[in-house]
């Protein structure tokens, strides 16, 4: 009932409402205070160009709109600022003492900044240790999540020689206003800036090793095409992996069905009873089907093949990624750090 | 000016209303017949649910639909007609005399039938050398023809080890009525029933070796992955493929460019004058943008990605589905056939 | 706790699956029989093909579908069959001493079915009075019954002399399969076979005035244009009516913020809160952003205004064309049967 | 064979591209300049975002955008200057000496400019007769020229009383990069800023009677909402209307079959052979498939509906909002001008 106030920067924009609409009734966080220069002074209700469906939450709607200059900055703070404007900022509110979880990809590679998925990498959270004052906890890429999520249990079991990967990405993916809907409407676009890259490297991060105060990479050769598909939410993605040993169809699924977060994890307000959905239904996961599973905190598996020599291994996932790539992550990062003691 | 009397089998379906377009003002052969027993008796016009944009052909649009038992069904057939229904009925025909270009998949994958690509394996044809009365020749799958265009020049130059291929195909290819609205709009749909089987064993035929009497099948491996996606028509797909040999990347779009039917197909009236376009704008190939390149006869390739190794290769593809995946694909065989003296 | 048990005709349909979604957890109605003849003897779960985002309610999954014929049919049952089909067995099971609520339109304008709205008409359940046995209640067209609400506040309060509507109505107004992908993608379709009639005539009922054991149409004239939207849910009109009295802006937008049901009926389960949301921003309602409104079960009305002659009035409407319009209808229907005792 | 050199000024915006489609290859006019003033300097296909399908036209790609102040402008310019920035740039202009066809909204009510269909109002140009130096001509707004075309051959048959119109406008008409496909997927959007007044007051305009030097209003009371629908091109538009004198539905039919602009037009390259096509199939016209009809010049007009009354009539109809309702709108003004001799 003592709610740790929080702080969210770029409240406005597409994560910023997920954040906020994640954070709004939260058992822990209480949203103390909504970021964002332009619209400083002005209600949320007014400002916001609400995205989802339904209403802005009723207890944020009469927020004040504060600049990040403005006194009374929550310790805790969630950054949903864009690319490129977030890292400077972020660092400067890590310096001066701030616990930031960040959304954005400037500081994700940094090595002082863990990459963390609770299910996947908790202990990477070591990085902060011993560590006085502020930090920064980074989420991936909202595709990058999806990924590292489906193929963590792969890589544990059996190990990873090689990933092909050709996603189908969602219009919230690329923010307000995002896509024009005359390029989008009856077509497929082969090409998303920059996103090729985040989605070979950053899971060598998030599937790496801690080392004392370092991360070893992966070191898992990731391939992958990118496109932008006309559907509204939902990653989608085909995967293609060369499992390092020789696996049977029922440990493959074992894999996957039985994959949970350490105790900790699973007990977390936003976490998701099974990280993993893994669907038998030749025609499923389906983005509009199956996408907010377990509030959209669940990844979902399916069509399922292995190749006769038992190491070629097909197969799709599926995550929402404005909640699992996005908001939503970052939030699971905070609870994390909660429990640990880190807030 | 003596045009060689055609009918075509199934006339009023998705890739018979293509036959029917192609057809008539073909400058070799006239739409002689329409067959359909359902509505045999009926004027085109009356019964056909055009799909495309604008009119039915004026020519047709007053003829006759007949019954395929009625007399005076000319030599040379088309068929449209569905798997399943057309196995036996396009051997009935063969063997009664007449020349069948079919677009069904029942007899694809028979020794004696030739599937042909006319700028890739036209000598297949040779499979009809020194027979008497009548054949089938048979055109692949929308989805495998496109592929097996792009890998063609790359097979040639290269040679291909193994190839991953993930589809997000047209609307159009589930025929009509096809694939429901409500279950496409905002959605990917991650299975087409039968349809990677055919992505990963026709291509083997097609770039196989022509050895006497027999085709001698390519051998590469293919592992494909199929879904929907909400666009009306073009099939395109992401492929990765690793080449036998080591390329440049400007090899490799030689290969590409300078790819070209022998002279004898390249004078052919639906051939395109360049049957692999190679786009260098990092967001083309696009389904709605590029489908009707050179009346739909043409496939267009882009974000051609190479490895450090030389041998990795990424790159999608895009087709249309129903002109050159489908009627324009036996059209072409059927001119390929009167040049060689076959009709 | 004593829940009445109910059945579901149609169950493994559009609006059957509404039906089962409504009851699962109903807490007056329990669930009892799901009847399909197709497919009797299997579970719900295997059959029916659920088009709603999530899963079948687990309630409902292991249920085996049943004949109509079985031994055993609850005496409260709620019909989703096709129209056509419908009539007969309806008026078979009300004979048999069943009472039906069916969103069939096949005998909606019986002069001895009520066709009832329960905010709008609920006295209409008077042509019940003193009838013996079994009889049925039907709920009126999805496009109707949002027309109906929307219009029933104007009616009461200023008199109706005319009502020009032009709907773009949803994808699952069409049920399953229902409309093609390649016909709506990229399109409108200007006809819905039967909906117009439907439109202009049945308001004629619900909003007319029960006169002893019949029902006085209203006697308003209606024009309607039905055309289909590429939506998947809800229903949207734009409407144009001349108000039979001069109003000011405020005393329509009164009529519609002060709408109720009568008390009885606001109770009820099923009962949206404020049966018509009035929307102030100019560009709301919209079929994805408000359909969902009060569960489905509220009607939606904005873009509201009036002519300098104080009578021409303009707006838009709004409701979720399978919940308020079709099973959510006919589940009020039966709520307000209850309290008035007649289950 | 000496064709007028012509400008664009506007030239990459999503209406100046359809004039450099319609004017690339146009037997009158020499495309000689392209305008665009962040541009100026670089060639077209570098600069484009080219909304069409296939590829610039072959003849303008290497053009050099100039800016506006560049010397040498061509005396006949076309304008695709967005609203606002157009005014002034085309009074002065007009000042200057040039002949100024606009698509832009700034001028089109002003008393000295002719708002011309040819079809329709040819004898506006009259407003120009007598003038020296340079004029404006405008085109209307996408929505009203469609209309206009729909009603005036009721209009001069029969008269028209009152006129109500619900439109679900293209995206296209919104120009790039316009709505954002997350806010139009699965969804209509009720309200379109300024569109309504637009298509309630320009017909009074294009409808009116030339008297001497000014145009008298038509005086039909007009009721607009518009939409925006999920249909990249092709105004859709469901009427009603009250004719002032009774008709029957042949004489109704009869009227728009019939219908012809003067000879003089009738001649124009870039008029249609029938400027309004009358559909007899029930679900006729549809945006995707008759929005291109005779090039996109032609209008569709279906679903023909006469009330008892011989007064009441409905209907709807459908136009390419970027050819006829905008760039062939002006080139078709542009055209007349030169067979009147005053280009």
């Amino acid at each position: 009932l003592n709610r740790i106030p929080v702080a969210v920067l770029g409240a406005t924009g597409a994560v910023g409402q997920r954040f906020v609409a994640l954070l709004a009734e939260h058992p822990w966080f209480r949203l103390a205070r909504l970021v964002g220069d332009d619209s400083a002074g002005r209600s949320y209700a007014d400002v916001v160009r609400w995205m989802g469906d339904g209403a802005v939450p009723a207890s944020a709607q009469a927020m004040r709109i504060e600049a990040l200059e403005a006194p009374g900055l929550p310790e805790v703070v969630f950054s949903a600022l864009p690319a490129g404007v977030a890292g400077p900022i972020e660092s400067r509110l890590a310096g001066a003492g701030h616990k930031v979880f960040t959304n954005a990809r400037d500081h994700r590679m940094d090595a002082d900044v863990p990459l963390v998925i609770p299910e996947v990498n908790p202990d990477h959270l070591g990085l902060l240790e011993g560590r006085k004052g502020g930090w920064i906890v980074a989420n991936g890429n909202c595709t990058a999540i999806v990924l590292a999520l489906a193929l963590a249990p792969l890589q544990r079991a059996f190990g990873l020689d090689e990933v092909h990967v050709t996603t189908m990405q969602a219009l919230s993916g690329a923010g307000y206003p995002g896509v024009p809907a005359v390029d989008i409407t009856d077509n497929v676009l082969p090409f998303i800036r920059g996103e090729e890259e985040k989605v070979e490297s950053e899971p060598q991060k998030t599937l790496g090793r801690l080392a004392g105060d370092r991360v070893e990479p992966a070191g898992i050769p990731i391939h992958a095409t990118c496109t932008r598909a006309n559907v509204r939410e939902g990653h989608f993605e085909s995967v293609h992996v060369k499992l390092a040993r020789k696996a049977s169809m029922d440990e493959v699924k074992a894999a996957w069905r039985e994959f949970r977060g350490p105790p900790e994890v699973q007990g977390l307000p936003t976490a998701p009873k099974q990280p993993i959905h893994l669907h038998e239904a030749e025609d499923r996961p389906q983005p509009r089907r199956d996408r907010w599973l377990e509030g959209g905190m669940a990844v979902s598996v399916g069509r399922v093949r292995l190749g006769a020599d038992g190491r070629s291994l097909r197969f799709v996932c599926l995550g929402s990624n404005t909640v699992r790539g996005a908001a939503g992550a970052s939030v699971l990062n905070a609870e994390l750090c909660k429990v640990r003691g880190l807030l």
